[in-house]
């Protein structure tokens, strides 16, 4: 081995990454998690929680673009936006570029959120500083539930909840119900949906199903993150039952400056799923619920 | 860490993967490489050569449906096909899917193909033994050479190229031109063409770059192999200039019952690439030739 | 890195050692623990039971040797022994050089035993066969709860107690009460006793102090374990206030032939302690008690 | 596992250590090799070179008193004493708690020394300013050539010879020879000599027996260095025949305040080597040369 220091993610029981450690950035305890900024050989700055790669400087553009601008498009007039997580600002970043009123991000740790800001300004540049960005240190949950019939769009991007942390409640039906009536009528909600590896499909379906239980029209789909190591599956939900009359094509025509990741091809690729993921998600996956949660790794 | 046995696989410098460890099934050295098959807790039955993945039980299906179909069917009569490499027989067993007449594959390593078919049975079937198929163990390189007009379709399923290693010279300009020579005025061939992982698209780019030297027609895709730990990069070439005329999703349809992951869907998806991607194989890579090989890792 | 299969073993929060792995000879769980006997590239065949070394085909004479003879030869005239724990056999084989009438060997986890006897044959040799050896399989705790006065000699060979763990109550002051009760008036018992490496003092200083609270005699020493990657803490202790009229060296060389570790030299080394050593033996550590009890790693 | 970041030392082929890395204090890399001071979670500082430990805050005071004492005690009146190596600085503060009258280091890499100067300031505390110091960057063995009857004692205090490494004939019958005519005709020499692992005697065999070539009288001792993860070897040699007439444990009374391990009863247990390593001593090794160096891992 020609590197000596390492940083070790386990992802699951099964399967260990270690990326070559060239500076720890910051560590340190919120009193929520573990946040560690770290910059590696292969990704350049990454942002752990508890030991979970959360996003990297080398392909974070990938994953916040995949996971906004879908449900922003989709959405017929996105005016009032709610992040749900996000700490890291680079979810706000990409809301921003679309001409939004408000935008409010609601996250547990605050800790995470000036970490972000201290460290890792080029995820956030002025994002937390734009009038329009509201910033509720807060439940996610316990927020939600007190606004009704008032988002247009509502973006989760919580790490996945790993037993006794601080997402455990954040990824079952009673949530998204509570997700469901803060939207307005033609509301579009989009969730980050946990990895899509083929021996790991069961909490992706699992998500699947359960926002099917609550919103008439969802939509899975996939992006590579490479920093994740796995296909990453992503939900895409609406309140309507056929909302697909939007013209994707023209929309993104709009952003060709603004965008790094996504332009109709990648937007087709997301959403062209392969034949197994297909079947997985019609037949299996259980609903999630608050007294029956899962218990990712 | 709940498992004590691991597999290592340095997969660059800066990365390292870990799997559980369940059972070594074999574990041996070839003249021309070690060669280990291993359970694993996560992907079942594992391929090493030289410690890098070669394919597992849960997801090889997806590497050589996406490696072999969509050449034979940008094909307009395959019936003539090479292989080269392709030890464990999964990828004759694909191409048997069609109706071909011979089948020659062409591997150097005799001891992968005689552990493949006594370890991986579920990988081959009965693919080593239907009398289209023909094995030589040789040189690919060297028996390509002697091959003139020959094949309908040449489909290169070799490990990337480490220093000293036996596919060294299987990435080259001037071994692209004898395939080239090897296949009929209306050939057609594929390469599987390394990751495509944002901090390590160089090796991708540059054999895609090399291609386009020799062939008029190229068409850089990427499927998502889970046991790669990486969207994986593939390179599709005719001597036609202009082969498009192929109705994929018609020739799909006649195969619904004899493939797992590939559909119209999958298809669409893996030829969408990312504006990214796309970005990178016009601006980067070199041209690889015989006297300035890549060096991968 | 030359191997690929390697065995991971957790040793403090702070230390991981992996051992080249070269076959996995078993690997089951008994009511009590996960047992595994696994061929390394550095020391030959190893058993481990929860993930933790317990002896090596390259080093478990050294280990059994310290932990045996010096016990057997403080005592006058050792007859009638009581091994708890001692699975391998090789504690067994270790008395059985010794003119004894009895040894009840008393473990746990008849497992243990079985795989011992299976995969470790050259462990116990023909131990476990000797009509003077007993074996009962119970909790080494209540079994000496019940003998009175009978042992000239108890060798605690048992793994280190982790929480939860069968050996959890095994160490406490008031396990060694007991022992005390079991032995004959001029009785010895040894134990083993921890690393003492120096960042990790504190478990066998805790154990030593614990049992001067309950012997007059307590005399700790160490010897190398290079499979335990750590010099390693033994307690010796006798009934008697001062029993050291032994003389080792004559009763060492009646053994010439038996041991490949300990002669008269080895002794005097194992009982020379450092400065360092000594002076944490008189000002640390706490007693151990049942109702705080220490929790190895 | 609790922690995230390690740093991986590989010592053997077959063994590889994690420690927890808790801070990158330097790393760079010297014209000769690569230089690291972590501080870890279980040693505190370290020093690394190439990737391997060369002294830890923990437990560096064991390697050093071990290192040094026993040759100043051997000799009659050391006044001109040689450090061949011994970057840290640790060597030289332990030479100074004797009366001498010059001490010249000579090391090759300028900047080791200035890394611990710096980072490491507790191991040599103000040794590098004492006006007896003398410091020579240059290659030991070029300097001791020059030398001749000069010195009383002269201490190796050098990492081991990797191929290729600024070690590599440090450790050979020629160089011996060398230092040999570079002492006064009582002088003594003694040189740190590698793992006396069970599985790994090799290397310190076969330095015991190459010493024995070109001095009269040779005692090889072993000190666990925790933080070496294995019992280390030494070697102690003198120009004259016999030179046991010192009385180490009057010598010793002298420095009680100024040595934290090294008492009689560590001096005895060092100089007393169990039986299989005698043996080994013996039967084992070959003659080290210039043109059939060692190569360590």
């Amino acid at each position: 081995m020609k590197n000596t220091k390492w940083y070790i993610e386990e992802t699951t029981e099964n399967e260990i990454l270690l990326h070559s450690l060239r500076e720890i950035i910051y560590s340190g305890n919120s009193p929520y998690q573990r946040i560690e900024v770290i910059k590696t050989g292969n990704l350049g700055k990454c942002l752990y929680l508890d030991g979970k790669m959360q996003s990297s400087e080398m392909d974070e553009f990938i994953y916040h673009e995949a996971l906004v601008h879908p449900a922003m498009f989709l959405c017929n007039s996105p005016k009032v936006i709610l992040i749900a997580g996000g700490g890291e600002g680079a979810t706000v970043r990409e809301v921003l570029k679309h001409p939004v009123k408000e935008v409010v991000m609601v996250d547990l740790d605050e800790e995470v959120i000036n970490v972000s800001k201290k460290f890792l300004p080029e995820w956030n540049s002025s994002a937390f500083n734009d009038p329009r960005v509201k910033l509720v240190i807060d439940d996610a949950r316990a927020y939600i539930d007190r606004m009704k019939d008032y988002f247009d769009v509502i973006i989760i991007d919580l790490p996945e909840p790993t037993e006794g942390g601080p997402a455990y409640l954040l990824y079952t039906k009673e949530f998204y119900r509570k997700i469901y009536e803060a939207l307005k009528k033609d509301g579009i909600m989009v969730t980050q949906a946990a990895s899509t590896s083929i021996n790991n499909l069961f909490v992706f379906v699992s998500i699947i199903r359960t926002i099917k239980e609550i919103f008439p029209y969802v939509k899975p789909y996939i992006a590579n993150i490479p920093s994740f190591f796995a296909p990453w599956g992503f939900a895409l939900a609406s309140k309507l039952i056929n909302p697909e009359h939007v013209d994707f094509k023209e929309k993104l025509s709009h952003f060709d400056e603004k965008l790094r990741f996504l332009d109709f091809d990648a937007y087709t690729s997301m959403f062209s799923l392969p034949k197994h993921i297909k079947k997985a998600i019609e037949e299996g996956g259980v609903v999630i619920r608050d007294d029956s949660p899962l218990s990712f790794y």
